[in-house]
């Protein structure tokens, strides 16, 4: 979208660093009453309050976590936002704040910032988070977000990774490997538009896919949901490295194992209709694919019917003694053990 | 540093992110009560307080803010928690956690990691910190650091910049400009060191410049001495991008003007013996050099006796209306405009 020649393009250093965040800031509202003063002093100021405070940060580095290709800055800005946020809902807790510090090259314009900032914005309208500070400088190569989240929560509510019981249930929001399928679509449509750029692509198929990828939410409803039915896992954590990759998490931090069943993994029809296109096992992929900001938890058996029939949850399996192991239980009842594939950006390689 | 062929090299993919973390800050420590849970969840956890808690972030990239050819690795992570820590500081507040996020490409060696944190965790040590979180991963060029910091302070002791009134004392901390300075030294030592790599600099007259370069210290000790004094300061901010530059802001979100004194601004000799080496105004150096973290502050006029005779402490002026404007009184009593030539990264020329 860079390449666009038409668009107008203002230079940075015309701004300055304190009026490019001014600008870029001006119109974010704030929610929060904890918010007792935001950007334009050393540091912002967060009410006191009778709350724990939960504390989370993630950095997205252009080549490593995103290609701007085909990576639309406003979704770019949306996602970074909900990637932070998702961890903050993974301890059971409200968010709050957060800070966004970027680091661009002058080859961004600044209208490729207020793009960013738009996808920021938006997170922080529908989330109900407020933008308190931050710090913008350049960057000798592409674009880097490092965003931090502040949030909220009763002591007793905090839900931790290492509280699984054995005989609890394992628990997912939603459904699980789309993320990962979006992006191979979306790198699919790059090659082919490198071949051929008057190609237009059909997408129809792949919406949902596409969506998962671009612009993930953050299952805060989930965690409201939870108190609703009055349900408090024992353990919990995002997923953002893939399914195989988290529940190892829970089960090593609980000293527990577990027991994944198959045919109970929740599946889009687009993620198995793609899985079958691209020659990919849909369970491989709902294991390892990553990126579904899906929150997964495990409750006690005895809240079995409060969890069962809603359509947001799925349960999956249930905890084992940590002597059994972490396995998953084929379709044709094997139980094969689990391996985490979750993603080390150390192993790629160094494009320098 | 890196140039040293002998030093061990552990590939950072060997231990992929999550046993990197754990390596990298196993030996940390925790000092406050305020730490309910550290590294190791999807959010660390802050117990509630009463009091309010203070956040602030900074991003440092080399190239732009650091020069890994003349920073040791354990200066440069001792460098960029002292940066953070100040802007806690300059608001009355006190430090007691960070989160440390890097994004490293894999030239670095885990060796050189291991450094880094060593400064890291030298100055958690130092000014009682925990390091609660963070975030690692691989970058395309080069090293990138994002630490957020976050601090306490009882509401009625937060001092924002807005706060200078009419007839204020304009006070400040330590020195200034030898952070500047250190910097000249080590980049005309490295232009030498690129024509003769033989050649034995002798640095003994810069000692002082070059350590306020790569070991800055934040003047938590100030904030403990005007508790001590019994002095609140109305307004106050920390000198990163250079004296006029913080005074602008002071004065202008003060809706103030200013009289800075130029026989009043506290210069160390080797400031002013090296100012005149390099052929440049010490004066100059003082209002525009930068990367001091000393604190300046405004008091009240009462509280004159209390500040005038300590050592660590500078009266360099005083506040004035805002219809008067922000001037510096010189050595020949003439009034010229204060100019902010404060750093604007992005005006810096693009090395990509």
């Amino acid at each position: 979208m860079l390449e666009d020649k038409n668009q107008e393009r203002t230079s940075l250093a015309e701004l300055g660093e304190f009026g490019l965040i001014n600008h870029l800031t001006e119109h974010f509202k704030l929610y929060n009453s904890s918010t007792a003063k935001g950007i334009g002093d050393d540091a912002a100021v967060i009410s006191a309050s009778e709350k724990e405070r939960l504390i989370t940060t993630d950095l997205l580095v252009e080549g490593v976590h995103f290609d701007l290709s085909y990576m639309p800055l406003k979704h770019l800005g949306y996602k970074a936002v909900m990637v932070n946020l998702s961890d903050v809902y993974a301890m059971n807790g409200v968010a709050e704040q957060i800070t966004v510090s970027i680091a661009v090259s002058n080859r961004f314009p600044l209208e490729a910032l207020e793009e960013l900032y738009a996808g920021i914005q938006l997170a922080c309208d529908t989330y109900k988070v407020d933008l308190i500070g931050g710090d913008t400088t350049s960057s000798t190569k592409g674009m880097l977000l490092s965003i931090t989240a502040i949030g909220t929560a009763e002591k007793e509510e905090i839900v931790y990774r290492d509280g699984a019981k054995d005989t609890d249930l394992i628990v997912v929001s939603g459904d699980l490997g789309a993320a990962y399928l979006g992006l191979q679509v979306l790198e699919r449509e790059k090659q082919v538009f490198q071949v051929n750029p008057q190609s237009q692509p059909d997408l129809d198929n792949y919406t949902y896919l596409i969506e998962r990828q671009l612009k993930p939410e953050a299952r805060k409803d989930v965690v409201e949901l939870l108190k609703e039915l009055e349900v408090k896992p024992t353990s919990m954590i995002d997923i953002s490295d893939g399914l195989s990759s988290e529940i190892m998490h829970l089960c090593t931090q609980s000293k527990t194992g577990c027991k994944i069943y198959e045919d109970k993994l929740p599946l889009d029809p687009q993620v198995i209709s793609t899985s079958e296109e691209f020659k990919m096992d849909s369970t491989m992929i709902a294991l390892s694919g990553g990126e579904d900001y899906e929150l997964l938890f495990t409750v006690p058996l005895a809240d079995f019917d409060k969890i069962k029939s809603n359509p947001n949850l799925s349960i999956i399996g249930h905890v084992v003694a940590q002597s059994e192991g972490m396995n998953l239980v084929t379709r044709a009842n094997q139980e094969i053990e689990l391996k985490a594939q979750g993603w080390n950006t150390f192993k790629q390689g160094d494009q320098e």
